[in-house]
Formats: C-alpha cells, sequence, structure tokens
C-alpha cells in the first residue's frame, strides 16, 4: 500500500490525520455502542440533520456514534487528486480505486470482515432501493460503513474487492451521496434500542405493514369551514378501524401500486 | 386567524419574528431567483448539505435561496403546542391544521396560488415516490414550499386545504422530514441553469434514459490484482458502446425490474 501523504494541501480537507475523526469528541460514547463510519469528501456535512431530534440526542448520549473520514486526506499528489477520467472514455471523472481502498482500509481497521456484521454500503444511484428491512438489517449489525459517491461514481474493483453494496435512495440524481447517508442513517439509528421513546417505536407506521397509512385528523373539530369525518367523532372503535383500513388500501392502490401488488400477494400466500 | 403570540417560550424556538428566516443574509440574492421556503420544526439543520458542494456555490452566489420557517413560533399556549392526539384514536401526535395553516399563510405571501408555479410539496411516507420527472418540473417553477412532517404526520384537511403534493423519498420509515426535504432541494437545484458547470450538467446519468449506469473504471489499469475490463483499454468505441449498453441492461434487470418493465414498455410503443 502507497503511504499517503501526512499533510493536507487538498483545498476541502481539513483533518491533518488518516484516523477517522470522531464526531464531537466530547460526547461519551457508550461500549458496544452502534458506530456508523462515513467516507466522504464533504465531513463537514455530518452529523448535519442527524444532530437533531431523536436520533441526535442518542447521538448526543452515546447511544450510537459517528466517525467521518475525509477521503481528500487520500488522495495522490499535490492536489490530493481523488478521481480521474473514465477508461473507455466519456465525460465526467470517477473516484479512483487506489484512493477509495485506503481510505476503506482505514475504516475497517477494528470492524468485522464478514458484511454481514458490518456491511460496507455505497450510496449510488445504480443501488438497490433502500427499504425498512434494509434499514431493521443495517441496525442490528454492531455498525457500518457509508461510502458517499460523487461525480461518475467509483471504480467497480472497489465495490466488487470490498464486498459493498450499492444503494441507492429514490429516483433521482443527487449531487452526491451525503444526504442519501444521512437518510440511510436517520431510518437505522431509529430502530436502535433506547433511540426512540417508547411511546414513539409502537406506533403503527406506513411501510411496517406494507400499506399506506390512513389519513390523521386532529383538534379542532372544524377549521376553515373543513370538518373532521364524523366516523373519528363517533367513538365507535370497530367503525373507525373500518374505515381506516379502507382508507389506506384506497391510497396504497392509487399511489404505490408496487406495494399493493405485494400486499395482496402476500395475503394469497398466508 | 387568531393573532400568534409575539413571544417565543418554544423549547426549539429561536425566531422572534414570524417572517421567514432568510438563511445567510449575508449573501446576495439574483433578482428572480428560485426560492424555497421550508416549514420546520428544525430550521437550524438547513441548509445542512445543502450549504456544500456545487449546490452550496450557487446558494452563496444567489442563484437559489432558501428561507426556513419555525413551525413552533406558530404554535398555540405557553408552549407552542403543535401537535395533538388523533382523532378516532390511537398512538402517536398529528401536527394542528391551524398551526400549519398560519405557518403556509405566512409562507404563501407573495407566491402564485397556482401550485402548477409554486408547489407545495408535504414530505410524508404516504407520498408519491419522488423521481427526477419531479425535479424537473420543481426547477422550471418561480419556487416551491417544503413541509417537513413530524409524528403521525399532518392534519388530513390542511394537505386539501393547500392543494399539497405528498411526496416520498424511500421505503423507509424517517424521523421526520428534513432529510428528505434537503434530497428533494439537492435534486432539484441542481437543474436550475447556472447551478452545475457545463462539464457536469451534460454528463449521462443514471434514470435519464431510463437505465442504471454501466460500471466505471479509472486508472490505474491494474489495482490489487484487478484489471480493468480489457475492451474499455481497446480503444474500439464501438465495442465499448455495446458492452456498456449490455452491462446498463443487465444491472438493471437485476436490481430494478420496475425501470426495466418501463424501458420495454417504452420501446414497444416507440
Amino acid at each position: 500500500m502507497t503511504q499517503p501523504p501526512t499533510r493536507s494541501h487538498g483545498r476541502l480537507s481539513q483533518s491533518a490525520s488518516l484516523k477517522p475523526r470522531e464526531l464531537m469528541t466530547d460526547r461519551p460514547r457508550l461500549a458496544k455502542a452502534w458506530c456508523a463510519k462515513v467516507i466522504t469528501l464533504f465531513p463537514e456535512t455530518f452529523p448535519g440533520v442527524l444532530d437533531a431530534s431523536l436520533t441526535g440526542k442518542a447521538l448526543q448520549k452515546g447511544i450510537w456514534a459517528l466517525e467521518t473520514i475525509d477521503l481528500r486526506t487520500f488522495g495522490t499528489g499535490k492536489h490530493r487528486q481523488v478521481d480521474d477520467t473514465p477508461a473507455g472514455g466519456g465525460a465526467g471523472l470517477v473516484l479512483k480505486p487506489d484512493v477509495m481502498g485506503r481510505a476503506l482500509d482505514i475504516a475497517s481497521q477494528g470492524t468485522p470482515q464478514d458484511r454481514a456484521l458490518w456491511p460496507i454500503v455505497y450510496l449510488s444511484p445504480r443501488g438497490k432501493p433502500f427499504t425498512q428491512a434494509d434499514a431493521e438489517r443495517f441496525s442490528k449489525a454492531p455498525g457500518m460503513t457509508l461510502v458517499c459517491g460523487r461525480f461518475e461514481g467509483l471504480d467497480q474493483r472497489v465495490i466488487d474487492h470490498y464486498g459493498m453494496e450499492e444503494v441507492c435512495v429514490g429516483d433521482a440524481v443527487l449531487t452526491g451521496g451525503e444526504i442519501a447517508a444521512q437518510l440511510v442513517l436517520d431510518a437505522t439509528t431509529r430502530l436502535i434500542p433506547g433511540v426512540l421513546g417508547n411511546a414513539e417505536s409502537t406506533q403503527e407506521e406506513s411501510f411496517s405493514d406494507g400499506l399506506l397509512e390512513h389519513p390523521q385528523y386532529t383538534k379542532p373539530a372544524e377549521w376553515r369551514g373543513h370538518a373532521i369525518p364524523s366516523v373519528l367523532l363517533s367513538g365507535d372503535h370497530g367503525k373507525v378501524a373500518k374505515w381506516r383500513k379502507e382508507q389506506s388500501e384506497a391510497l396504497t392502490q392509487e399511489r404505490r401500486p408496487d406495494l399493493w401488488a405485494k400486499h395482496v400477494e402476500g395475503k394469497d400466500t398466508d
């Protein structure tokens, strides 16, 4: 392995060390806390939204930990180059395998080799769509590494060599993987025991039963001429449950024919 | 309209004014710049990742503008309550229509009434999946308002009254809509003229032709015993193009049967 330079010249590099930068080192970190390592060219964008709300409180308490690894630190030459032109031609730039390989070697120190125990996830528009089942799987591992893509993507040899899984969040092109990584981390960390309060964790949630949630209403009973549907104020629990189920089913059929097809299929095999 | 209190008691409220807070007011704002207004309980999480990279440079230059509206400011009573129990019973809390209505009235000042000209998007797991076509549509409007959900969702009457569209990002449950809003804004603002450089904007991108992108490789030719596929180094442009197309098609079939079905369908009707 080429020894990376020990001092940073990169425009975006702020770290003088090759070791992952633990965010908020003044915070406690519980023994065996679930840990996310994020390889990115924009480490300053983390924890971002993850520092707010219940995920943020849990991060501050040390229930989970976040380390960022600045990819720029591992770049080559005076300008800490991280990318190069695509083999075979074409527009754009591809993240270099040697650079990402060095970053991944640092990230992998002290983590399990078995990808089931420590997934390495590459956020990429080419990936499989991220689902609640992925979030559950990730939350049960001791931690995971996330690689934020930029430019035209990552050299395929790195993806293969490290057994990375490519995960995609929504069918739109992003400037980079950072927001997608935060989305994956938000969905995953809220499933770690102790992150959500009891009240929140027992809520009926969209996707968990394969249907979209029914419409919700709250006080006041009348707002700008619009009333709450009378069935919800009837006090008849059976009628309320029936109405909500019908609404859920109608909404799922209309907006998510894909989920509806799975739901009907699941019923058939019950 | 009930006059909201003029002083904040809310735990999260930091704004003394009901006017939207323009982020980074020391920054220029070009005339008729594309504008995003975000209603959220966590205004401090913006611009977040959007302040980095090319979207961030464009924000700093005033090519697009971002205003946050702190929902807590519009809450009722001493504790600036924004939510209440669901009508008809059940766990969780629902965002109140009167509170969100007041926030939306402020956000709507000076914006077109026509939703085609000024979409109001509610980030919700019940929404239609966000696509590249949505990002293109949003980027062509003069701006948009985004509403970040929390808890068990938003009173349905507000969604109907304002003609909001519900948009979902990925099939996983999030703690709130803030990351989803940033994702929508990232995908949308990068399509605004002047945000991306010419080189970037002309790249072949996943989704734009309905297929996932082929694998990419760059120098070095050999890395840790793995070579770049020889066809890519052959210099034969026809062969390279053929190989890439085959790879794209195989990958799309494997990972995204939904996109593949649309692609095949599109070909039939040509």
